[in-house]
């Protein structure tokens, strides 16, 4: 159903895969007639130049890229990360300010004679991105909002990047596998949670992608359920979602397990999902519409009776982000492409019951798609 | 040296410390002529509502507040958050949209007859707010960006926060001595950091107020340093910044451990630290500027000849985030308040060499501070 097949490369896409990530945005620039990009999205940050570090919130960066249209791009930041920026921003000159970006900025677009300056608006707050402009303004510089321009490049993996998700899912799988293995009623949720982030950190991964979940019984009817301390009970479905964060890339999966037997109702429920699941993965491939994949698996749901039960899309891009572009769902025209990584993973959630919720990891190909996952632990159907 | 007294409480002020927060925002929604705040920023929100979710990221928000300058405030979030919305935010009543905010907000605007809308740019990125601004003119309303109306609010803890904040800072300073107590030379820095995190776990905390730093030798020299796989060897000294949060609120502690005997090197610079940290915690009281506690500490260090090696501010607030206002820096001119929570936090860092860094957190009062806490781990000086 899912096609799989390792494509031959040529040794242009090999090359491509090779070029450094800031020759293409300094080429976006170019046409766009923007002197140079300030990078200030953290993933963007890193997928541009390297650089690993975390910002600790959205008002408290690890620094900035200025990435001219032409010439060497430049990694400004503080003090505290100076080590850290020279040794793994390869080919970034590291430029240190000391009491914030703007007035090294200044100076340094001044230098460079830049007249016009993209800013992403989707990633600076907007009292900095005012105070930027203004400033910039008093200096003779306009700074334009641009979204997207690093994103795009985002959004097709290269074989590496892929090979790198790979192995994110694959030690995902792992530690679900050795915490499933453990599993036993009368374990609270939280205490199953810190066993995932516990074999994150003893089989190396860089931690969890995003907060574990695992929602037990009526727990499980929230999609974003918080671990607390009920303990799981034999019989009800149990939805673990979780994801391992490996050289920075993300993977992201759900199981919905249920231990000792269940009834009659989760099975039912639990085939209506993996059925849906199917259908959309089956539909995933380049140059249809993400709406498509969406409804391929909603179709399935909404005949059951169960349509307003599956409140969120289908699925999302994941990569440097476990959240990222495209998104699968109702209202998405954009088209899928070759190389895209994306989720499928419909959910039903009935309050006060529960919820079962399915998810895999696919890269999108030509025809079809291939399935990352490995994992069968699928309720016997 | 540092005045420790409990005050007697006045019913007033005991009156005070109970008032729904969401009041104190309508009055200054009134001083200012704005018909409502629309509070984005996660800490405000929980401030003023009791809703505790967290968002996944600054673009995947868990839910607004709308507060009307007169009348019931509404928590709008989507259907995921729902019940967590209804039974946490007591007194909001709580508004799904389907599709992102701004449908729901032009309707609920419309029928309240707002004119005037603040919004937290300080908390909402810039393209949002574009879009919030242009969408809402429209419909004729004004969103006026307004910066710090909840943060002014949450900068003097009432006494029922320095309870939460005090044990958040019991439970660090219990956790911090558990883990103390098993450090051996040949453990590594991310076994160490994981230690903490698992014992934060098993004693009931939240989670990590932040990314635990445990940084042996050389690495110590990096302020805002990542665990690495280094293990820590007898002798050189072992920075350990560590939080826990605990009922929402933080802690935030640093000591600089030496495993085995510390070398004179060592224990001068640690004894001119420590010398540095007092004089910054005699300094801190109510009504002086916040640069004043940060210069009676950093004297000591320019004195030694090392202020270059103190590359950072004396420390900031502490309450629902771990890093808010005020900043004890050089260059702040604000007053300290009674009330305030700060950290004390001077530091000296020898690249190559390593660092030393100590910290407590404090309660400014009117003749002094109040440090909250106990422990005593600072090499025998």
């Amino acid at each position: 159903m899912i096609s799989v097949h390792s494509q031959p490369r040529s040794a242009a896409a090999a090359e491509r895969d090779q070029q450094a990530p800031f020759l293409a945005v300094q080429k976006k620039l170019r046409r766009q007639r923007l002197d140079a990009l300030l990078v200030s999205q953290p993933e963007n940050r890193r997928y541009v130049s390297g650089y690993t570090a975390n910002d600790t919130s959205v008002a408290e960066s690890a620094g900035f890229l200025l990435v001219p249209a032409r010439g060497t791009p430049m990694l400004l930041t503080d003090f505290r990360y100076q080590l850290q920026a020279a040794s793994e921003a390869g080919g970034f000159e590291v430029l240190l300010y000391r009491r914030g970006l703007l007035g090294l900025l200044k100076k340094l677009l001044a230098n460079r004679r830049v007249k016009r300056l993209g800013f992403e608006g989707h990633y600076m707050l907007y009292s900095a991105a005012t105070q930027l402009k203004k400033v910039l303004a008093g200096h003779g510089v306009e700074a334009v909002p641009v979204t997207g321009m690093v994103e795009s490049l985002r959004l097709k993996k290269n074989r590496a990047e892929i090979e790198k998700i790979q192995k994110a899912v694959q030690l995902n799988e792992k530690i679900f596998q050795e915490v499933y293995a453990t599993l036993r009623p009368g374990q609270t949720e939280r205490q199953v949670a810190f066993a995932i982030e516990r074999a994150m950190h003893e089989n190396g991964a860089d931690g969890p992608a995003f907060e574990t979940i695992v929602a037990g019984g009526p727990n499980g009817a929230l999609p974003h359920a918080v671990p607390t301390d009920r303990a799981l009970q034999k019989g009800e479905p149990v939805v673990i979602d979780m994801g391992t964060r490996l050289n920075g890339y993300c993977s992201d999966m759900t199981r919905t397990v249920v231990l000792g037997r269940p009834d009659d109702r989760t099975v039912e429920l639990f085939r209506l999902v993996r059925k849906a699941q199917l259908a959309g993965m089956a539909a995933v491939r380049a140059g249809i519409a993400c709406s498509r994949a969406d409804k391929a698996a909603r179709d399935i749901i909404r005949r059951a009776g169960l349509g307003s039960r599956f409140g969120h899309g289908l699925g999302h891009g994941v990569g440097l982000a476990v959240h990222e572009a495209p998104s699968l769902n109702r209202h998405s025209s954009k088209k899928l492409m070759e190389g895209m990584v994306v989720t499928v993973e419909p959910g039903v959630y009935l309050p006060g019951w529960g919820g079962i919720r399915l998810e895999n990891m696919v890269v999108v190909r030509k025809n079809g798609c291939d399935n990352l996952n490995a994992d069968t632990t699928f309720l016997d159907l």
